[in-house]
């Protein structure tokens, strides 16, 4: 039987940390989501001073007390991308690749680092475009798929997907050698939007354009709006009140995905909140 | 020329140390009003696991910690407690006994930990009921006074006020040694109520009444409602939106004041909130 967790975090930057502290503390069952360096913005921070209780600290030296501090209460971020979240009533759905986790809450603690929408995007959402090459490939059985990727990790599922499909297109973000097999064509060139009608026809690059029935667009991380369908965004940031509510029953948002400052201190509050406002939701459920 | 401070800080808790640290890095000039101590709640606290990053420490570590970080941004506590702040329209009067401050934005990190008001007390505020007994005292010239007084720190304000008033009562509200002059008169009591018409008549205690003109509360906090006249409070907690302003331009708030959940780690993401929503305030006033 499927495990059904009382907390999803999605995302292990400050906010996704704390939110997981207070779950553990609360005793609930949860799953954190992320990288086990946590945050590609805090590692690149040259100096916080404003992180009250550390002085003069780089974001690598922040990092790594983040880290001591969840191992030493035994919290595992599981490494592993969530490429959407569907509320289903009772729990929501979070979809990885051809895994799906159970949870009766979600936290979103995502940050806000994702790739723009390319223009067409979110129109063609499920209508031809995805996020996961390995879960969807299925539907694209001898058809034209181009995959679009911003990471290397891309290649292994473009050799998956060449399998199954007829062609396949491979748009690297990225620099450096492609470890590929022979069936798939790389295109080294800009995507800058995508047609169709009903569904996904084509792909415009800036140097050409390719006929093609499927696009999968591999990303870092994807926006929140992308992830959770009906979720309410204003002004680009997720929609939440004082207890980190969104508009969805039992899907709670924190950090800088809710809105500026983008500070760490005032994410991993959020964090706090979000995770304390969960365990009330599921205490109201008994 | 009185100073005026850009910012003023009420309370070091780690939601004014928090607001400090963005006050400094920000380059404005503030005041922070607390004590040394930072915060009796965090020191008395045990054992805390869920300030990010600093893993199974006592609140007595936790405030060493905070306080070797805004040593080492020199960031000094003024250890005064204010009695009033009155919003004057272009900047805050802080009042601390005789003395005045003034800044052009205020942030409210008071704190939950206020001693309860008496009946009649908020009635009575300012018709008779004060809480500084040294800077009304010339008020009550040849006129009876009590003091309720919740620390020794009221002795010397007794003896002080003895000096003009015709008799004064003191009520201790904390055991030891009264270190006070003859002209006061000591009462072991539990005050009950305040009673009055237009002004304070009376003081009810539960052994007693005291026909009296003038009652002074020395607390060790005020609350902020009492301390802020014309803030908007609900269900006892400052009334504030996202960006921890109040219902007063220019008067921000932040930590336990704003409502649960009381952790630190919540304290201070707010207070970093509240100082750059009140930097930002003080750049659209140029």
């Amino acid at each position: 039987m499927q495990t059904r967790y009382d907390i999803a975090i999605v995302g292990s930057g400050p906010a996704g940390l704390s939110a997981a502290l207070n779950a553990k503390i609360r005793n609930k069952s949860f799953i954190i989501f992320g990288s086990k360096n946590l945050s590609s913005k805090l590692q690149k921070a040259p100096k916080v001073n404003n992180y009250l209780g550390f002085y003069g600290v780089s974001g690598e030296e922040l990092k790594d007390k983040f880290l001591s501090h969840i191992e030493g209460m035994q919290i595992k971020i599981q490494e592993e991308r969530i490429n959407n979240i569907y509320a289903m009533g009772e729990y929501f759905a979070l979809m990885v690749n051809e895994k799906i986790y159970e949870a009766k809450t979600v936290i979103l603690s995502t940050g806000v680092e994702y790739t723009k929408a390319l223009e067409g995007e979110e129109e063609f959402l499920g209508k031809g475009v995805g996020y996961c090459a390995t879960c969807d490939a299925p539907l694209y059985k001898d058809k034209v798929v181009s995959i679009i990727a911003y990471n290397k990790e891309g290649e292994k599922d473009a050799s998956y997907v060449s399998e199954l499909a007829k062609s396949v297109y491979y748009i690297p973000m990225y620099r450096g050698e492609y470890n590929i097999n022979d069936r798939v064509t790389i295109i080294e060139d800009k995507p800058i939007k995508i047609l169709g009608n009903e569904k996904v026809e084509k792909l415009v690059l800036k140097g050409k354009e390719l006929e093609t029935e499927g696009i999968f667009l591999l990303k870092d991380s994807i926006s929140p709006k992308q992830l959770v369908p009906g979720l309410k965004i204003t002004d680009g940031h997720v929609d939440v009140d004082r207890s980190m509510k969104t508009n969805i029953k039992g899907c709670f948002a924190a950090g800088d995905c809710t809105g500026k400052p983008y500070q760490y201190i005032k994410a991993a509050g959020e964090g706090n909140i979000a995770s304390l406002s969960a365990v009330e939701y599921l205490d109201s459920l008994k």
